[in-house]
């Protein structure tokens, strides 16, 4: 129960019915953005689009794919919009230039926008939202070299930050990912088809099988030739997003080669090895806590039970009553088992606190169904410093552990201990797949680039 | 994974915003019926109605619950429909008659539906659509009886099968349950007011405390007096429904005075000792598999994780390639985590198997993840014969356990081994609440009351 | 500019597609109701029914008139509900009793509803909505007569008021009107398809041809048999409604055999004779009254033109600024033609004057646009009393007429003079359709069948 | 009946509710345009958007209205969309560039936007869509001129062909049309406010008075300052778009300062002269020929009557019975009445033949609908040549009158005599606005501005 999701991308080509597969891939991707949802496929050299708000689901029918013929596609799924207009900012954008039509969509955040834009504005160019993609658009666009593919490196050398980014163009499909490669992106195989997701669960449901990363500096090109691969940016030490593991990638995915299921649960082993405690039961907050709090019951012993159910049909609205004086908030999502906890000292397993109100009263809650201890344990560390490469975070004033200590935080939410994952235990837990060089920004506030200005999530 | 659901009845009297606590009640019962949903509201001795097809969230705005005022309400979430008509099936219904408005809403499926029906139409009365409610209604308003309670009295007398009922009348709020008792019923207290609820979830939602259950035969009356009782019906050995225990009910429910997930719990812990098995991994078949799954583990030892993710977003359309000979069924709601199953010995835990089919997918995928044995492991007996008292079951002869035996079923799902509950330890899980006299009519194929015709599930 | 329009029906048989010829026949029914609508068919014995709220186009598509197979069908058109819940109001009705199912709409309103309804529910019978169809579906199902078309004449000899009713059963399709024949019902044939309809131009639009009126009190019975006629009713004199003519019916239909252009036109012509006036401009009040408008011009000489342009995209909202001291009423509807009117001498010519206030506001709209002078002229009566027959008209406090005399009406809508058809004149428009017999209770009270409660409109 | 309708737009400041009152203006203008609406308001320097399919009362609620706060704003209601996705075509186009946020929204059609864009794409600009509009924005953007105003004249300078366009700025509001001034644009005022718009019918509906015309080649800013008018653009002779009068505008409307309804029927009267006949009636082709046909009555004395019934219920879905021969295309609009065409000699009056193929019905439906003998009057002259200024033409090729003479055309359309207007007599109907020099283009094919490739209509 941490920070909003953000983006999942999704791409593949040669394929017939390439927007159909698009569509499968985003369907199960939703848990990366609920927001918008947009196809963009291309059919013979032509690219046809259809973005919208609302769950995938909603947003394509039989007939919104039909209108997207061709053998290649890609796209994306979106959480925030940062202002305004959120019909403008959903994914691919298409536009016509110099090399014709290109449609792009991407995940993470640039850290260089406003210097990016400032500079293209000056130069007469003009945006119709705030999206970091029509950034990256216009650079190609002006880009000194001759060819697409060049002109793509050109613009890609120039932004800064994070970026797992998709590009349709009426001869080929590119994948690349930022020197750091902040945000995940893996590539697959479908029988002829290449692939690209941003978590291999969207090859599962596809029936395509995981090839490998697309690496950190990598453009991948797919085209009639076939798909080659480049390193044309920066060569720096790669950076990972640890939080991918800690809570946003579904646990049946492979994020960075590792299983998701497997790293949460080796942090909630950790976690009961660091901050061991006398108790009856180990809940989890469901649904992202579920794998942490498994590995802890193991680890310690302490049996495992869903002593909170989560609402499965809790939709975008809900109507409180009017002169109700309690709020219903996390109530509506979250259902204590009474006849579980009364009595027990309950270990409640959660991936993360972010402002420290849910879990105020997720505590509360727990409390009021009988437990005699609430013991809050969090599978990561304190969350002391905002994101600026594609994840949706509060400023650093709303971070509770940025404001408190853990003695604070513990009387904050009012549990009888809290205690936290270390840094080197969450490494630990992602070292296969050299998770000691990963980004732990939040955690530690030591940004491998700097944020110059806050780009627009993707 | 098991039989689809029935319906949920919530009422409430005397309440500010009736309706939208009633609201509030249905949202809670949203997972035992998302076809339709309905409710009715009671303002200064008239009755107001809005009742659609669909989720509670979207069936209900603002606006709508702003036209339903007054300070009791009755309402119902339905799932299934039996014929044409989707939106004439929904609940509650309200008719005008002798005793001026009456609003009624029911969980179950009479059995003498037909014979009533057949009778009342020879004697002038016409039926809008095919639900019991209407019968009862009808009966109701050609009661012998000078006085509304008696003439409900005389109305449940002549029906036969299952029903737990909210009636809601220009005066009152009356509550009953067939003398079986096979749907639960639970009341509860808000403040002043006393509520009624198919599961005690609703209450904590609304923040209500549970009083008790509706007994099997009672009949409570709420109104301006206050709060009274009756036991007008025969006097019977009572029946509940032992599927609400085993599949149907939310975890975090009370029903029939029992903690849903502690039965569960216990259905699994029985299934070890009954059916051990030599294996590295208990797996529940989610979401309806995860408490017996973790008595599994709990009882053998062997650890439990969840193999098997399921896809929170799946809504109600979901396109297939046009050109896919994969069949997506139920890759779409579930999938396997490779990492973890490969090379295991897998113990599959489920509620039930009914038709078999979705088993034998699940099995297939659990295999084709790199499991190298699969034990199917179900936390009830086979289920042999129809459901006459308000579960929508398939006839006989596409009931799996029907056909074959226990190695038939086995062979059929591909499994290594197959366990069933037995009935004698079903009857244990729930014996604190007289489990030995539920109904296990599923199992046994000894049906409590002969089923004379097929009722519509309410 | 006048009452609101009451209710369209129409019905088919045999015919392939029935529900698609039902469709066609309301899309040109429209302009009698724009609330809701609905169609019910019959295929091999057995009934569909969709209706909803809104436009025909709008509650009907490809899928939903699929859902409608069969190769008879009825269909209705509504303007408005008295009282609460619109949908439960839609017609057809469908109920399954003694005669199996049985489908039934209804124009016109019955005057002993309250009655009928009374004993009926003192005899046990329950009503779900205060439609009169339901009234008169029960009479049917309660009725002595051992055969349906029996128990239809037993039913309908008992109501009283204005009826003209389709009715679809499993083997037949009936039409019916009351012994006065207060509503239009024409019959019509398509091939080997008999087709009933408010109004001709349905049949227009069908490519049926027009055969004649459904007479006061017969009953038309059309089956495998073929189509036969019985007068079963009462026989009085007949007394058709006037109104029709005057306003509800479109200029291009023919009601009781007449041409409605046609008698528009006269009542102009002999308005211009009975209130001549000098004046520059004839102008009529779009768009029911330009074809008295040009009668009027016609028989007086003076040119006619559209000095009020008619809105054709004024939809069901419209949404005026908050801060407006304006009231935009009429204005979003008409706009005057500044340059056509200034200076000039106008007759304005309605049909009626209801409650006075629009025609307020047309006659300062004509005048704000440069009229000299404004001479209002009323193709009908003064209307004084309301109408219990069908039509939906204001109590008799807020009809203009039944308050003042004609100068006081010229002094509220502010006009230079206002003349209305004297009854005489009206009868003579009519006179080939026997018009001095039919009904002008709205002008006289004088009431052809004592109103004892008032119906609901069908 | 003829081509289809083009755009419309409506601008005020500085007013309260300017989008409110922006949403009265486009209601006004809905015949202009009904396939897609929008409005950009501007609040405190910032500018807010929504644009959608549909008519204007679907696309704004109260709700999308409040997001639109603000004392300025532009509006666009849109016909026809060259291409591909029709929601990004909606106007009005905002983007961020050197002048911080611009909102364009136009009428008309540019003739070198292929020449401008390619240069543009050239230089690296990209575009989002094919509208013109969002040319002229980068030509804004890329000017040289350091003011927004005279980087607006820099790009207005470049572009040739057809516009009447609206600018909203962070400061300002501009509005221009070309110095040909093919599409009309006139200026109001209500109370502080200048507002402006296509036609005057929307100044009636706000309660504003009509100022002016916007002139050929002028531009009009609107600031805190007030409002100034400059020349900036080359001096031609103006070719203001004659169809605005034969058949586009509101007949209640002030087009170029001349009434329309005055012109048409003059045009009615001059085609009398030109083309008498022998006849017993004049019907208008409603509701685009009823001027003309007045006009024409009046002066040859034959009586005018609505012998086409136009329902006036139309939706945009029609379903036709599936087993159907016969074609309902015009006979859902329209239906003729018999009573009144019997027997008679029948002039239909129309605006303009395009394709011939409703002509063809019509003449047709007339035909059987009994009327002796059916002459075809035009209001306008043979229409030879498309429209590159703005108006949704077909290729040449499917213009009938640039494909057969007069007498084929009789033939192909079926009626006894076809007679159209002269050019002369067309300029003759204009000429109090300088009717000599208008655009005639469509009738001739002399092109004010040689048209060098096709932009997208605005």
């Amino acid at each position: 129960m941490a920070f909003r999701d953000e983006c999942g991308v999704f791409g593949i080509w040669p394929m017939p019915e390439a927007s159909r597969q698009a569509y499968l891939g985003l369907y199960a991707l939703q848990h990366r953005g609920q927001e918008a949802a947009g196809i963009c496929s291309r059919d013979n050299g032509r690219l046809h689009l259809h973005k919208a708000q609302g769950y995938v689901a909603d947003v394509f029918s039989e007939a919104t794919l039909d209108r997207l013929p061709g053998d290649a596609a890609i796209g994306h799924t979106r959480y925030s919009t940062t202002g305004g207009n959120v019909a403008s900012a959903a994914h691919p954008f298409v536009v016509e230039g110099r090399f014709g039509q290109i449609a792009l969509c991407h995940n993470g955040n640039l850290t260089n926008t406003e210097i990016l834009r400032h500079r293209l504005i000056e130069a007469g160019q003009v945006f119709s939202s705030p999206s970091d993609s029509e950034v990256i658009l216009a650079l190609i666009n002006r880009a000194q070299a001759p060819s697409l593919e060049d002109a793509v490196v050109e613009a890609l050398r120039q932004v800064e930050g994070a970026f797992s980014v998709l590009i349709l163009t009426e001869d080929a499909l590119m994948a690349a990912r930022d020197p750091h490669g902040f945000r995940p992106l893996a590539m697959g195989r479908l029988g002829e088809a290449t692939t690209f997701s941003s978590e291999t669960c969207a090859f599962d449901l596809l029936g395509a099988d995981y090839v490998r990363e697309v690496e950190p500096g990598e453009l991948v090109v797919v085209d009639r030739q076939g798909t080659r691969s480049r390193f044309p940016l920066a060569r720096v030490q790669a950076r990972p997003c640890v939080f991918e593991h800690v809570y946003f990638a579904r646990p049946d995915s492979l994020v960075y080669g590792l299983s998701v299921m497997a790293t949460r649960r080796d942090m909630g082993r950790l976690l009961a090895r660091r901050h061991p405690v006398a108790a009856d039961l180990v809940v989890p907050v469901p649904d992202s806590g579920v794998s942490a709090a498994l590995g802890y019951s193991e680890e310690s012993g302490i049996p495992f039970d869903f002593g909170l159910i989560r609402n499965h049909y809790v939709g975008r609205t809900f109507i409180e009553p009017r002169q109700s004086i309690r709020s219903f908030g996390v109530k509506v999502k979250l259902n204590p088992v009474r006849e579980l906890l009364r009595g027990k000292r309950v270990v409640l397993v959660d991936d993360s606190v972010v402002r420290g109100t849910t879990s105020r009263k997720i505590v509360s809650m727990v409390r009021a169904a009988g437990a005699a201890e609430v013991h809050m344990r969090i599978s990561s560390p304190p969350t002391t410093h905002p994101c600026f490469y594609g994840i949706d975070t509060p400023d650093r004033e709303h971070l509770l552990a940025a404001r408190m200590d853990v003695e604070g935080i513990r009387t904050f939410i009012g549990a009888d201990s809290v205690g936290y994952l270390t840094l080197d235990d969450l490494q630990a837990s992602v070292k296969d797949a050299g998770g000691e060089s990963f980004c732990y920004a939040c955690f530690t506030g030591e940004y491998p680039v700097t944020p110059r200005s806050k780009g627009t999530c993707g």
